[in-house]
């Protein structure tokens, strides 16, 4: 990568980096209203899924075997929800997308960790989640147990 | 495919098939709101995107290719949102879901087409759109558009 993009990157607000794959980066998201929400972002610069080549999907298909499987480890999830969409970059006057996944993991139950309660409100849809910013802090011992299991 | 699994799928409510790959189904949507909606759904069953084997992610990545470069010559999207959500089947008793993705071309601008008019409320944004089912004669012209560009 180079500097100039990592800079790029960090202005597009996909939260905190922890981990990464051949192709891939691995945040946490801002909104952890679902806990151990991520987003997985390519690493080179491209806009749309149709650009991504063969080795990319090979790997994204890795990645998300091994995302899935710490979440589970992690905190237990019902099931997962993955999403391209790059809606926002479309209200800039000039759009300039880059390839991201939402990763939101689902849970029927009640999760509580780290002195913290993180309750899916809307279990089962798509009704659109309330924003859970927490702190630095929370965000690390979030990090740490999913990177233990990854 | 098995017969019996045909007949499970038709019960899912994914749509009008028009269209297969090697690994995954495609069918237009039954929800139009936005035109050229579809769904894309594993031939086999699979709960899960953790269980997609390397070829299955290769052949999607083409597909991907495929029915957004048609969709970008029938009706001219201004970008496109991924999604494999399976939310829904966990609402049921017993879960069993199976692999689809929601693909949905997000418009800028309305479309006309066979005398009906498309309007994406809420580009830009999840929020849910509108439910708009068409007949089954502006369904098959749909197909007749992208399959014309596959």
């Amino acid at each position: 990568m180079e500097r100039s993009y990592d800079d790029k990157l960090k202005n597009r607000n996909f939260g905190d980096l922890f981990y990464e794959t051949q192709y891939w980066l691995i945040f946490l998201a801002p909104n952890q209203s679902n806990i151990g929400t991520c987003v997985i972002a390519l690493k080179r610069h491209c806009g749309s899924l149709s650009g991504l080549k063969e080795e990319e999907w090979i790997d994204f298909g890795k990645t998300v075997k091994q995302i899935e499987s710490s979440l589970k480890k992690a905190f237990n999830p019902t099931l997962f929800n993955w999403g391209a969409l790059m809606n926002t970059d479309y209200m800039n006057e000039k759009p300039d997308p880059h390839i991201h996944w939402h990763f939101i993991p689902r849970y029927r139950q009640k999760v509580e960790f780290g002195g913290l309660i993180f309750e899916d409100l809307y279990f089962g849809s798509m009704h659109p989640r309330p924003v859970l910013e927490i702190s630095e802090n929370a965000r690390q011992m979030i990090i740490g147990k999913i990177k233990e299991n990854l």
